[in-house]
């Protein structure tokens, strides 16, 4: 085992990542694609209707009240409700199909790549999104995302919270859950992994909710175990 | 959907390759380092030994007398046996989890990874292989195989030639059988992907069982659908 010679902390062995958001700009990239579109719509205000419907359908796969279901299907579902609440009707079943496979375009933020390279260069880089397999390899080809190993709460059949999505990564890699960090942008994401031994990083990603939306959660936390600007930052605070 | 220019069929969309002879050159890999632990047996003699007990260990978990155990603890049970077959007893309990984990460390053939590349840019490029997420991902990193998507029996619970992996590949990408192809070194393997309506490419991998074994199967089969003496073979008659 390594430590980390600056805070004299034991280092992970792999890094798992969030991704929506915490990696790629998920907000910045559908508002794009939709003001392309030319419908009657804010692009921005329906970036966000459209994510805002995320974990409320999540919630009926954890609950139970649906079967297993892929992100790509309940993004599908979430669509034909915003598409309908905005009044939009002029899409056809394939411009449709197109749309709702932006989330496997979804851009990187700026020193995502640079910095995820860094990373893989000292540490196992893997993903753990609620995005599905697909969903997450196209957007690794696409965007360029050097990932070691793509996990998805698809292989675990569980959504994030759910336990058995962040002891997956540990029990994937035979390693124990303190071996494992979760990096994320989204608090609730890293509290679930702490309370179950990972270690944990936060990333600050003051724009992912939109250009105009302030966060007012991107204070330090003590029980974080590292709080970074950036991926780059990250790398600097693991001294590589 | 695009069409083979050279033979007028219809190109798969997906490339799934078995990995354990296909990709890497496991009897070799093998060989090499138990020649390097100076142990009183043949290194290919004991290679062989190792892999022949892998089909009867898979059969036991797809048969259910074993609950789903994966190959690196597969590995291990069977390197036991075979470390006491030899009357090997020299071996620590760190080198034998060491030795375990040789497949981690497997070596590509030649034209593996240029192939893969060139392959990668056409077309999305998965493993489907009985090795487990850790290893596969391991090997990836070790090697520099550029995939884009590690998918193995881990992720669906199944052993090849259970009917789950083939289809699970399709079903992942969300596209028909007959838009996969299977990329393997073995006609167990593509009799089993072909049945199901999966395109099918078998790979000549002459020195696969090691340097002095003769293959008797390496002929081709009208069922197939691409024969390839290696990976740029395949690419070339992709016509790419």
């Amino acid at each position: 085992m390594h430590t980390n010679l600056l805070s004299n902390k034991l280092l992970p062995k792999v890094l798992a990542f969030d991704v929506f958001g915490t990696v790629v700009d998920w907000h910045g990239s559908i508002a794009a694609e939709v003001a392309r579109l030319k419908i009657p719509v804010d692009p921005n205000v329906f970036a966000s209707a459209w994510r805002n419907g995320y974990k409320p359908a999540m919630a009926r796969v954890r609950s139970g009240e649906l079967g297993w279901t892929k992100i790509d299907d309940l993004h599908r579902l979430i669509l034909d409700q915003v598409l309908d609440q905005f009044s939009i009707h002029s899409l056809n079943e394939a411009q449709k199909v197109d749309l709702n496979l932006v989330w496997h375009r979804l851009q990187p933020w700026s020193d995502s790549v640079e910095g995820l390279c860094k990373l893989k260069q000292h540490f196992t880089i893997v993903t753990l999104s609620n995005g599905n397999l697909s969903l997450l390899a196209n957007m690794a080809k696409n965007a360029g995302l050097p990932w070691d190993l793509i996990l998805s709460a698809e292989v675990f059949r569980h959504y994030k919270p759910d336990p058995e999505t962040y002891l997956g990564v540990a029990a994937t890699f035979d390693v124990k859950p303190g071996e494992v960090m979760l990096v994320a942008a989204h608090k609730d994401d890293l509290v679930a992994a702490h309370a179950l031994g990972l270690q944990t990083a936060f990333i600050e990603r003051p724009k992912e909710f939109g250009p105009t939306h302030q966060r007012d959660d991107m204070h330090r936390e003590d029980w974080v175990d590292y709080h970074a600007s950036d991926f780059k930052d990250l790398a600097k605070q693991l001294s590589l």
